[in-house]
């Protein structure tokens, strides 16, 4: 019997069928956006995401225009995690029946609300009524425009983790109104090496993870040092679970984790660069594998991914 | 009451609400793909589309390999409407619960079944689990390549109206397997002045319908001179319509439809520049506006749009 399989796995497996030209695509599956040269000198960064109902949003809590600016957003997180520049974006909607006009117009209104405040034009797209919840894809393609793509799969040991923002609870309502961190992102590049980068889109211990396995390295969070959102305290309070719980596993943060040398991590935790967006160094890469917690009291554990996985296949032999 | 509206009033609402800059977006949205400037000279061509279980493909008769390899057709037969190259495609897959990794991976095989015959790589893309039927979202990239982007909107009074292949009775089986139209299209291109091209996604009827109303002229459509396929005939049996109304309005026929002045009309019929695949002379663009069929006795009438258009949205008022 097959062992049960996450996405990852299929992504893995994708990966091992693919066959792709570096000189080409330079950076392809597995990465926040794939890379691909244009002939010449020309690159484009690309994007792919989707928002269901009842999985990224429930129409009782969120406003048509608000699930249209989530989408756009979550892609333009994605330009983020690159320290990319936004070209433009397409969407394509499946719309329940029953939804009118003035449903669509708001979900545009909203994909338009984030595509213009990262000078992102919606250039194209398609709308399907269908009998299903709603369903919203958006694709968005950046540049370099002078900055090289930070991958996920940079960091190195002894590298400093720093993440911006404040996490977890984010589904109390942040994750309808996050700014996705593309200036933040680039300033961060344009004035250290950032050696890895990655939008904590499935919560901190998933995505650090993936970025540890992808760079080859361990990773040691300091439980203390995690900026724990004022949202994931008013959660933890209906949950039974910690502040801290929510703030490592919540997912749909889309703040930025990205992986610096020593000297750099020093000089962002002296410099401050980033305003009034709280940048916070939450740990340290180290030589080996996997994802650890160091506890106040300097008690050390294994921190699992505790965000949600997609993808949880049931038994096999069923199609 | 407001009027009911289709998919193409929402299309324009989008279009009346951007102001995109020409510079930068030469062509934007309501084309086959939309044109945009990555700085320099450098463009390309984009194009986003979805795949709904239930409407445009049925699980019970198609396999998830056949699926995933429409999927990713359906966005290089827009790589053919603009005689564009294809670079590379991303695809988005919501997988419904219950369907394990085997299932995944067939879909996965026929989305690089397609991307493989057109040199277009899978470079990056998503899975999602839900509790839906099966969608799957895909975005191709394309380049110019040294022939200029053809339009729906470039269609002249006068110009020889001509479609490729054989329409109608795709659902019997060719929509699962048809071959975008890209060497054709860009051998056409580089034989003719093509003025305007779309692929035959919703129709003739349908799709002739936006040539002309994008291109502000009339055409004319000779009953007698449409390709109707040996499947059109064969569904005709069953649905009792004629084989001809099948072969106007079925849609999904992804072949391509294309406006050429009369002297390289003429030269294309003489020509038969596309060895196997046929290349018909359906009628013609006039001044004014409206599509009008012409029977095989002279009696000319109205040809409406009889696609499939997929936004039918119900009373106002129910947001």
């Amino acid at each position: 019997m097959a062992a049960p399989k996450g996405e990852w796995q299929l992504i893995e497996w994708i990966r091992s069928r693919i066959h792709l030209d570096p000189a080409t695509v330079p950076i392809g599956p597995g990465d926040d956006m794939a890379l691909v040269s244009l002939g010449g000198e020309s690159q484009c960064l690309l994007t792919i995401d989707a928002l269901l109902e009842g999985t990224h949003f429930d129409l009782a809590k969120a406003k048509p225009r608000q699930v249209g600016y989530k989408a756009m957003a979550v892609s333009l997180s994605d330009v983020a995690a690159m320290a990319a520049k936004p070209v433009c974006g397409l969407a394509w909607v499946g719309l329940p029946d029953g939804r009118d006009m003035a449903f669509a117009e708001q979900l545009s209104l909203g994909l338009n609300d984030a595509a213009d405040a990262f000078s992102c034009p919606v250039v194209g797209g398609d709308v399907t009524s269908w009998q299903q919840p709603l369903t919203i894809g958006t694709a968005v393609v950046a540049r370099p425009a002078g900055i090289r793509p930070v991958r996920r799969s940079g960091a190195r040991p002894g590298d400093m983790l720093f993440v911006t923002g404040q996490l977890g609870g984010s589904s109390l309502g942040r994750h309808l109104t996050f700014t996705p961190r593309i200036a933040e992102a680039r300033r961060l590049a344009a004035t250290v090496a950032v050696h890895a980068m990655i939008d904590l889109s499935d919560g901190l211990s998933t995505d650090l993870g993936h970025m540890a396995r992808e760079s080859g390295v361990a990773a040691e969070v300091t439980a203390e040092a995690v900026p724990v959102s004022s949202a994931a305290a008013r959660l933890a309070k209906t949950t039974g679970r910690t502040p801290l719980d929510h703030a490592l596993n919540d997912g749909e943060d889309f703040e930025l984790l990205l992986a610096v040398g020593p000297e750099d991590g020093e000089s962002l935790v002296r410099a401050n660069p980033l305003g009034d967006v709280r940048l916070t160094c939450i740990g340290r890469a180290g030589e080996g594998r996997g994802v650890t917690i160091v506890a106040e009291g300097g008690e050390r554990r294994p921190l699992p991914p505790g965000g949600f996985e997609h993808f949880k296949p049931a038994a096999p032999g069923e199609t």
